[in-house]
């Protein structure tokens, strides 16, 4: 994998394309800021080209029987067993995700493409025998056509997984936009993919920008969006979609928090803190970021997440004796920075500070932030109520329980919470009570296994509709009623109805 | 019931209220034309209060125990059975739905309030036990907050029953907007409600036009908006909800088919379309509007259809012996007459005008259109694209099922297909191919039964969700996912796995 | 309803009937021994029939469309809320069931009638749409036939509730015997049932004793047999249905634990166990019976008990200011009197006898036993092994929560288990260790609403049908699959398959 | 595989084990009757040890977390598809099976692990949240321990991938005892098993006779038992598994119906035919046997199906040129023949006759019976009544669609029923009335997709269950159920509800 000039190319209808209007955007590595490869800016021309093509296998893969179609699934995830740690190296090159890490990213996928062995028993519809003489009733999970799915550069592998088994498993066709910032590892799985014998335009890919998606909203061949990426992409695609009538699948932006009761289990709580605050460099939709602590074990709390913090290392991605590798690009490192320049000025405490911290030879010019942690935040500061996408922890002191929760009903996003506690009345409470998607007890990341579905609510989901789980084939089948009346060949015209009878046109009613 | 003058109050927080505005449109007796009451016209500021009611009251409906909710929806239910009459002579009055018609559709919703009877069975949630080791998963249907919706003028009771029964039932409340052509029912409905001992707060009603929906937009107290009515409104409100985040269920116009195969019992089949083309005047989202009908039966066809179609009476929607009411509205009348003049220029035949129908003396200035036919239509006549909204059939020759299946597949809208013939595989060929979210087999309107779900797909869906049946549960609440690991008391800091072991991370990977 | 000779008659086809063996039997009020009416002994001939009568009211009742169906179940629902007083008032006169717990008793029944209206969504069965070309599946939920069923004594609407709603709402006929020993309830039901206009021969009464059930073990016209009872009977009814190929829904003994760890909330766990233990005089299938202490709390916790124990009194059922009401018979307070005989003789200390309680005048010939509490029980002992049916608790000190899972674990019945604890991981380990079908955490009696299914494991479930929820729709239904292949009539005789074609053949491998 | 001498083996808790009662019984090849290997006849000693091998594994194996369980059954699913042909010719070996039927089978198991694989989808519980007050519902479908399965001679792989992959996917463990006459397989499929890793005693392998199946009734170690078989043997095994008290999944005989209207398409039907009645030899549990014809195709069909069973050729099973290999042994053509006597005895006439086929001279001594038909067959004849397990048709003409289904009401059986047809009254008609559990529509072999449910019901299943689809995961678990109550530690001793409380004790009401 190595060392060669990484070409990123679209792929439209099977085949491997260069994109015509010439324009490529460089493809960095963020551990070292090198330059390793390029990938296309498309044109709307180019994108509306991918959903023609992808419009143009729809009726035949539609129409494949259920059979069929599912074996393509379970080659799908025969193929990433074989491929786990050529498809990790791919998504640890290009974003630069700590190599532990990409091997659990592809190993999470894997247990999607598991979840999503499971379609045959999802995608049954329903029967509704004599709902009145001689009428019965069927509901179909019938595919819609088309769908186009946009990923952050954050998860490439896991948001391919949330889209595209489910999308095509379902008998739709897909065009699949990878964020430019990790294009490397869709590159990789659409081989596989190919190698499969996957027909023609089932799946194709299209690099670029806004502008690929934009082309979408209007476009006849298109029956639905999915995003994962920040909250105001979300709306815009909501927007957009709405003016367009097309469905959407909005997973948009989040901040997390957690809340650590008197009796949590301390050592538990400070490891999970590490993981989920720092694992990625803080760059997950379900990362820590609001620490709420009960002053029972305030201090106690502070001192040892310090001293674990401080011990955290950085280094390259794909080094696998270090901790953590590099956000993302130059200018996520500057928000950050940023975030941490506002957090002082709104009075925060800057517990242990980030923004120097010490790395390898090799790595100097790699976009880097240490473990960074804020104390005396307070739920109102912009560091707690916005986005910040990288290791930076807020912990903000509450009385009790019921502190938390207001901190999280209070907040626009409602994406992930979690709560350490070993009383069942806190768990309980926590888990009707904290006004987000997701609910964690004693975890530090509070992201759904597989077999249920993934996301936020308030500002976190622009819609209705989430990933993973039994949500994933609600959004890619539309439920198609049929009512069904058989007239006895051997008695036609039986007494039939007349117009003025009210029972009849009860049944008129609508 | 007779013949006060009808005072629409709005219902905001358990209270009746005059519209503080002050801005009032007369409400009109279809059938005579004559004002009969009024109608308030809120304000922005009226729009908000009742959300904020429904918010208010949201904290306590939503931590009800079920059981106690379910008792409400069976209350209402058996307020609706005591009612049945009084409810219907509602709908008639101002809609001028005829009175056999209105009795049915009253009916239906006790049918629909059945089915919400269902939701304990639907609302269940998930659960895996051991996802890993002392970690289990969770899955809660949770309500959401407030929802709001906007009613048609047609079926003021039909769509109270597809909305609010399940937006309550599943633990949120309401803000509901009728049509301001036919606001009675409602008003005697939200009185059965509030004898049920409902809470205040749970159910509102604001009168109004577009500015009362447009103030939910970007209200923060809003969850999601539900819509029956017409595209273009639905992409509005679609747009508006995606630029806000808000969740929607927008079911929008409608173009209906019907396919007459050579094997359709025929009288079956003339009298399905008198009932489904000319009930409530064709005012249905279901009314069939494009039929195809094949050679074979063509001549036959025509014959018997314009033979019973010549044979339909008009007049007072309350007279129990005529077959047609009036359309809503003068200026409706006046768009199917313009209609029919489309038609004309574009060269269909008007085998049957309705422009001048018969009417008793007392209807003379009621609005009336009777049945009308036209031939040699083709499918991309504007009158075989456009939703006319009122008693005119288009007959179009077609050559075999194929051509029927592809005059509906490349029309825009979604809605209705129906087909008439006693071959099984012209049944699922036709339930597999027609291209819309309901069809019928053999049935004139293909409505489904409440037990299964109702809405169509391309242009008359805007969004993912329908109304009815289990999709109803999905749409009114959120799934809420929670991932709960247990610590044994008893020897607290096991073996934490350490933070480079590449098993654990791989939990850590979302 | 006082005072009059209480009649019981047989109800077959829709007629109430004399037992033409003109066998009786008394029935006494156990609160006074007095002989207050009769009930007849049936004959195997009148039991055969009363299943011809079912058998007869099938294919009608099976034929007629859901929603019609349905419309019963409504009705019933009503009708008992209309009659709850009455209805309980027939439970506390010939069982003494104390007028309080009748009134719950009717009361959740009236709870049950709300899931069997759920029906409707549960009932649906299943599509698979394209199994291969031109191929669908369907699954019917469809009902059998005639099923029969037994009811203990002590909850005769409870069990009523159980197995008629859901029987007859999935299209079944029924033929039920209530208890010799508590029929005026179904008496008074079975009138209500009537009055709903339930066609003839839909639900058949038949009482008498165990010929009346054995006859249906061979008899061609019953699909399935249904009891709650005890566990001898159960396997004897499992034997004799496996011989004659029934199928069976058949909940037998019980021996109900309760785990009392060291952070219990104590008033709670006293309040819940005066309520399990006595409550019913001790007669019900989950009434605690071994109580695991940990010993950290062992001694407050029996200190309170006691105390607590000693203030229950005892009386006439319909005396509402009484806590206990007598046993069933003197049989029964002869069994539980030998019970504590046995107890005492294998060096139990029998720490509060409840063999002489104090009576008021009138109830002196009455059956009664007060609280009895044992402890130094080990759990091999007969009285921590056997089902006493009394007010009679064991106390057994266990040295932590693993103690108290093994004395379950080595239960021969498998009933009920609940445990109180503030702790998620003793709330976890518990409802996955403890070896039983139903789980109760802080609550004393571990009964599922009915919105879930009830029923135990081991030697408490004889087969695998449990009551209520889900499961008793799976029970009533069988799963008919139907493999459905269209052809296309303009092309008939399409390239049929040769016989030799592996991949024909594979098709036809089963 | 070819020819060396074939020496079976039990398995037990990862051994394979020479029987240590020394019993063997000859295998043959039932295509040239030559003796080709042993296979052992356990004691009841074995048959004990077996399932204490399979309860000492349970707790380990039912404790997995379910990804992990998962990952086994995936990989049977690869091991299978990996081996497809050396496990087909195992089957073909010993059975006798054709070969192209035998690699259908093995294929069709491969599809039932992919059914096999949704158990995450459908093994996920329920929940209700706030059934009371802090009181929450939870559904758990737990594993219930060892089970035990009996597989006949003629579907070794089938039964194998109907019982295991669902008991032990769901968390159980097993013993499983092949056909004596049919061992082959699962030796092999067990050591493939073995490759996966797959922990010892999950499954073992017990073979003999029906004394290794009557040593569990009474054993404490297992849970239920599994039969495909007769129906005298399913209701023997009811009978001693009500008596023991355990669960059952018992699915018996069949005779199996087809119905021939008058607008059947006829090539189909034919091809349908030969392959449903002598494909295995007409040894298969939904071989047609009862053909009811109408009268306005009788003599059409009559002459085309004579002229097609005429060139029907035989032969060993291995050859892939020829048709139909033999029946299982000398007994079953004994049996075959004894029933052609009887027909002939009845009055029947014998139309083509079977008993003396041409056979390839290495065949001579195999076990061959030919096509046979008889006409003039009525209802009631035994031929007609009893399961004759050869290829042995029986014509019998009826008037139209109500003859064939009352031919098929009055039957004992009720396993499968097919109609030719192009009407879909006659086909919704069938699918309703016709008394059996599984119906086909224009196919010969009515065998449910394992996406759905397989088995008949009154004689042709004992109990309720059938095997596949969802039924499969409902019977291999029980549904558990936890009421759980959580109690503020904020604000202990909460204003308890006193004893005659009602509203407290109708919680109390069971």
């Amino acid at each position: 994998m190595s060392t060669e000039y990484i070409k990123i190319k679209n792929h439209i209808n099977g085949a491997w394309l260069d994109e015509s209007n010439g324009q490529y955007e460089p493809l960095r590595n963020p551990s070292t800021g090198h330059v390793i490869g390029e990938v296309p800016l498309s044109s709307p021309a180019t994108s509306r080209e991918a959903t023609a093509a992808a419009a143009a296998a729809y009726p035949g893969w539609s129409a494949m029987p259920l059979p069929k179609r599912m074996d393509f699934i379970f080659k799908m995830h025969r193929a990433m067993q074989d491929n786990l740690e050529m498809l990790a190296q791919s998504i640890a090159i290009d974003q630069a995700k700590h190599i532990a890490e990409a091997r659990g990213e592809v190993g999470r996928v894997i247990e999607i493409l598991q979840m999503a062995c499971t379609i045959p028993a999802l995608i049954q519809g329903d029967t509704v025998q004599a709902i009145a003489n001689n009428i019965n009733g069927r509901l179909i999970k019938a595919p819609l056509g088309v769908f186009c799915g946009v990923a952050p550069f954050n998860f490439p592998a896991l948001v391919f997984g949330w889209f595209i088994p489910f999308a095509i498993g379902t008998g739709n066709t897909f065009v699949y936009k990878p964020s430019t910032e990790s294009p490397l590892f869709m590159q990789k799985m659409m081989q596989l993919l190919c190698d499969t014998g996957l027909p023609d335009g089932v799946v194709n890919i299209v690099h670029g920008d806004r502008e690929v998606v934009e082309a979408w909203y209007e476009d006849d061949n298109v029956a639905g969006v999915c995003l994962v990426g920040s909250t105001p992409t979300a709306k815009a695609i909501g927007e957009g979609c709405g003016r367009g009538g097309k469905k959407t699948m909005l997973l948009g932006g989040a901040k997390n928090f957690l809340a650590a009761m008197e009796d949590a289990p301390m050592d538990l709580l400070i490891e999970n803190i590490l993981m989920s605050g720092y694992g990625s460099a803080g760059q997950r939709c379900l990362a820590v970021s609001n620490i709420a602590v009960v002053p029972e074990i305030y201090d106690d709390f502070l001192a040892r997440l310090l001293e674990a913090s401080r011990k955290i290392t950085l280094g390259d991605a794909m080094d696998p004796d270090i901790f953590m590798g590099p956000v993302i690009s130059a200018s996520a490192r500057k928000r950050i920075h940023d975030y941490i320049d506002i957090g002082l000025a709104e009075g925060a405490t800057l517990a242990l500070d980030g923004r120097n911290p010490q790395l390898p030879e090799a790595n100097r010019d790699g976009y880097f932030v240490g473990p960074t942690v804020f104390t005396d935040v307070t739920p109102c500061m912009r560091i707690a109520q916005e986005e910040i996408f990288g290791p930076v922890l807020n912990i903000i002191k509450v009385g009790c329980i019921d502190g938390a929760l207001r901190m999280i009903r209070n907040h626009p996003l409602g994406n992930g919470a979690c709560i350490f506690t070993q009383n069942s009345f806190y768990t309980e409470k926590f888990i009707n009570e904290a006004d987000v998607g997701m609910v964690g007890v004693n975890v530090g990341i509070c992201a759904p296994h597989p077999y249920l579905p993934f996301g936020g609510i308030k500002g976190s989901l622009v819609g209705n509709n989430k990933v993973q789980g039994k949500d994933a084939i609600d959004f890619f089948t539309q439920s198609k009623v049929a009512t069904i009346r058989v007239v006895d060949p051997r008695g036609l015209a039986p007494a039939a109805a007349t117009t003025t009878d009210s029972s009849v046109r009860s049944c008129v009613a609508s």
